[in-house]
């Protein structure tokens, strides 16, 4: 049917005039008719070429509900199914699709310019446990906090609808319709308009490999799955398949969706290694393609960010370099290898890495795996990154999947000292990524980050429990899985913004600040050109120093992740630095009285788990 | 262990002073050791790194038999295993491995210079049927039957040891060794060496996408296949998973013993699509990096080509624009148009293609799919190809493929007519890509090519006669499917060199010489770039123009694929053509008694299913 980047040409949509177009693609149905509820009217659709069926009505107003009924070729009874590009389910997925109209929301954001990806400082956050209500309105309360932290993006983890109220949000069933529970579309287009007069841009999980257990019709439309390939989470995506056509465009058309009709600066791609896709054109080149078009008729810049662990730089490459375009990439690595340097015992994927030689590695390299043997993945791993730009990867010290994947759902807050807590922050961003920081991170929330579900199927509600079981044998972990269905865990996943009252937290939310301020003012830390940056690892005192440099102007950065003071000699006249920011300085909570640079023998004394950010400009 | 291209680095193999290097990959094995059959001398190897044994010995000595066996951490019995990169099994996949000295053949063809990419003309054959006595012995006698053909290159079918004496070849389970009853690997050397000698240049058939399914005891040893794909022919081999390390290198010292060890001029990749493999970089691109180290170190060249069914370019895109950088691929498409042209009903994956204007389109772009919508495949397929130089691309009007994935193994004389056979061939031959023929096509041969087997497994079997009565299903086929394992279907398919006593065969023979000489001599047919092409369909009529040019010399080649006379009016002017061949001459055992054109009111007539090829040099 091809895709018009202009307007939303699948599931249901109103026109100038009030009449809906409606499409869906179900190749395998003899007859397909809509199914309007409150008028108990039943209307049949067309055949359109390549199993689409369509229909233009004035039948359905905005906001009624409807159903499809599907009369398959294989015969059987006729069923009856909500749209899979329903734009609203307001009774969750096993009710009915609303019959939203994307074009009723008043946008004031004409004046957004948008932020340039290299300034993206990025907070990720989940918005049922962000507030205690847990939907957006509550979200949009909360972003002068945000602002004030500065913050420039905030990235919202999936709203695509999944049973129940409580879901990370990779369980999501209908990839166009927004959470119910969250507040629906109205409430998301409101946040992110709320979002742009605030100046922050929005940036969504979308989840493009896999299709949540509960609720998911698709197959009774068409070969939304191949058997070709498997993933971690069921069926694979057909995206190259026989009738991958319709899947392909399905996506494409999801991803317009968020850029055009909610106005989302970016789209953050979930575990896009699950997309498996042999095609000359891979999915995500081509919905860069499109994203593209629609930018030429917007005028607007969207951003393609994937979670993807595979270090592969094709994924980041230029298309005309037979890359994929995708803006950038996060590297788990870089927190693998920080967590490690900070104490994290080397056992499950973590036993890859080596303290502060790899962490200096990704500093220098972003990947730490660019070919070398990786012991737990059993081969060798990774190429070099041709790309020296450093916005093209995202790091971070926690994040939902580092903190939420430990069995107990464990912050950084409850698993390393205060001190050490600030050394990964500094790591993250004094780095010449983008920084992504994890919802409370920033005053050191304690509560933990558990993983929840909310399915009424009680199979899978097991099948779930056991998964997480096993999932965590190459752990040693004390006291039980949580368990993911008891609403307990996930009002235990809660941030508990009263924390704000005490000096603790405070002075945590007041280094964050700092080193984000410090971030964004000094040249040196805002140029990520990673050919201006070198690093050198200590092993046997676990401590590393980070040199970048812009011009004449120099930053060195020491961590100290041990537990004693470190001397260390470094290949750098000390004459002339400015101390900038000193972690374990009384100002910071920390034990140090005054923030100068202590030389003992021409060394640097670093105290235990604490950095120091050092200024110089040449002349 | 890494890869050294000056030897073979797995399985046995003689130094200079007499003794034996032995390496084996089993992971899994708590202990593995040496057994010598003619002694019973039992040797324990040792442990290297990544799971290698290796033992250094001078117990065993060349040609004598051995076996590996295996203690298994897992505990359980000791197996005894033949080697998995085992150079002979003279009793077959069942039997020990046989201690083959590499270096032992006196190699002449110090001077062999090999052939160019662009002018090779292939002939593909099957050691089994193309001789009564089926061994590479007799290959070799045959040898001055291809040269005066004019053939520059031989294509063998696959000769990796089998099960039984009757395979195609693509059931091999040791993918290093040479079929025992072709004559084994010293045949192979000699046979090589003489074709070298005649000026042949010798292209091998390998299987790198899975392992035959009897004998097959490679699961024993490490992790040679993985769950995460599925093939048609059962577990996908690991080159990606974990394990993936061992797996590559084995394929690549493979592709390397070829070139090295047996003098062999290119490759022949056996349907590469089957390969999955999503690492950073594809293991025919690492096969394609060793290769150039290869070819630095002896100074020769070595081809790789490729059979896919993709239409994707990078297969064949150089490394430096992040393709696989393979020279040359299979188009199977050229071959699907064309006979859709001569009369194929239009069933199966035939009903892709639209006659004249699919052959047209293969004539000017390569790929007749390169982003448009098959219906057969049921999505959009293929991209446009980048690279305009036509030796990229090797087609037929016959192949084993194609003419034995027929129910009844039939040949093109056995489908279409003389006459037809004759404009299929111009087809080719005229092309601007790498001509291929299948044994026996050359003289018109009318005995089939049929699917056989000689397992010994029942149950395989039959599973094996069930799949090819049900891959038949789509085509309607009168008859009754061959059985496989009968020895009455091997000897069915053997070639029968006695036709050449007859005028008819002779005359056939004599075409394809002229054929061929003709494409060797003129300058316009021996140009492969695709910018110097056209060619224009008259689907009415069933008729083709092809153009080709080169400087101020030209070529014009009409076809009529209908089986009435036809006049074509051509935007050519018409004076100053010569005819160099009409296939529908009595020289050929045609109806028409000269060579002149024949013009009727401007326009040209042509015979029924005839070609004709003119030329004409501008001044």
């Amino acid at each position: 049917m091809g895709i018009d980047v202009q307007k939303r040409n699948i599931g249901l949509n109103f026109n100038e005039n009030g009449s809906a177009d409606i499409r869906v693609w179900a190749p395998l149905a003899k007859q397909v008719s809509v199914s309007i509820i409150a008028s108990g009217i039943t209307l049949e659709m067309f055949n359109e070429d390549y199993g689409y069926w369509c229909l233009q009505t004035d039948k359905i107003k905005p906001f009624e509900e409807y159903n499809f009924k599907i009369e398959q070729l294989t015969g059987g009874e006729v069923i009856e199914r909500a749209d899979p590009a329903s734009l609203f389910q307001a009774d969750g997925p096993h009710g009915p699709s609303n019959a939203f109209d994307l074009r009723n929301f008043l946008w004031t954001d004409q004046q957004w310019e948008g932020i340039e990806l290299k300034d993206f400082i990025i907070y990720e956050l989940h918005t049922g446990t962000f507030t205690p209500q847990g939907d957006f309105d509550a979200v949009e309360k909360k972003l002068d906090h945000l602002v004030a932290l500065g913050i420039t993006a905030i990235e919202i983890m999936p709203v695509a609808q999944f049973p129940g109220s409580r879901n990370w949000g990779y369980d999501g069933v209908f990839p166009f319709a927004v959470q119910n529970s969250y507040g629906g579309p109205a409430a998301l287009q409101h946040l992110v308009n709320t979002c742009h007069a605030k100046g922050l841009a929005v940036i969504l999980d979308v989840v493009y490999n896999h299709i949540g257990p509960e609720g998911n019709c698709f197959a009774d439309f068409g070969r939304y799955f191949t058997d070709k390939y498997h993933t971690p989470w069921g069926q694979a995506i057909n995206f190259d398949d026989a009738g991958s056509d319709a899947v392909r465009d399905f996506y494409i058309e999801n991803a317009l969706m968020w850029f055009r009709d909610f106005h989302i600066d970016a789209l953050r791609l979930d575990a896009v290694h699950a997309i498996k896709d042999l095609s000359p054109v891979h999915i995500l080149a081509e919905i860069k393609t499109y994203t593209e078009k629609l930018s030429m008729f917007t005028g607007k810049t969207y951003t393609l960010i994937v979670e993807l662990d595979l270090n592969d730089d094709r994924f980041i490459r230029a298309q005309k370099t037979h890359g994929y375009g995708m803006d950038a990439q996060w590297i788990d690595e870089f927190h693998h290898a920080l967590r490690v340097c900070a104490g994290q015992e080397q056992e499950g994927y973590y036993a890859d890495f080596n303290r502060v030689e790899d962490l200096a590695k990704s500093y220098r390299d972003a990947y730490v795996y660019d070919g070398q043997y990786s012991p737990h993945r059993e081969k060798k791993f990774g190429i070099p990154v041709e790309d020296t730009q450093g916005h093209k990867f995202v790091v971070f010290s926690q994040n939902h999947d580092q903190v939420g994947n430990r069995m107990l759902g464990e912050r950084g807050a409850t698993l390393v000292s205060f001190e050490m807590l600030k050394v990964m922050a500094a790591a993250v961003f004094c780095s010449p990524f983008l920084p992504l920081i994890f919802m409370g991170e920033e005053w050191a929330e304690s509560n933990p980050f558990q993983f929840f579900i909310n399915h009424s199927d009680q199979k899978l509600i097991e099948a779930v429990r056991e998964g997480r079981k096993k999932e965590f044998s190459a752990f040693h972990h004390k006291g039980e899985v949580p368990n993911p269905q008891d609403e307990s865990t996930f009002k235990r996943s809660k941030l508990d913004w009263q924390k704000l009252d005490q000096p603790l937290h405070q002075g945590m939310l007041a280094y964050y600040m700092t080193l984000i301020a410090l971030r964004k003012q000094n040249e040196v830390l805002s140029n990520l050109d990673r050919k201006n940056v070198n690093a050198k690892a200590y092993p046997v005192k676990n401590c590393l120093l980070l040199k970048r440099w812009k011009g004449n102007q120099n930053i060195i950065v020491l961590f100290n992740f041990s537990k004693q003071q470190q001397n260390l000699s470094i290949d750098v006249e000390l004459q002339g630095w400015t101390v900038l920011l000193d972690s374990s300085s009384i100002i910071w909570h920390g034990l140090k009285e005054d923030t100068n640079l202590i030389s003992v023998n021409g060394e640097i004394s670093l105290f235990p788990e604490s950095i120091l950010i050092l200024f110089k400009k040449d002349v």
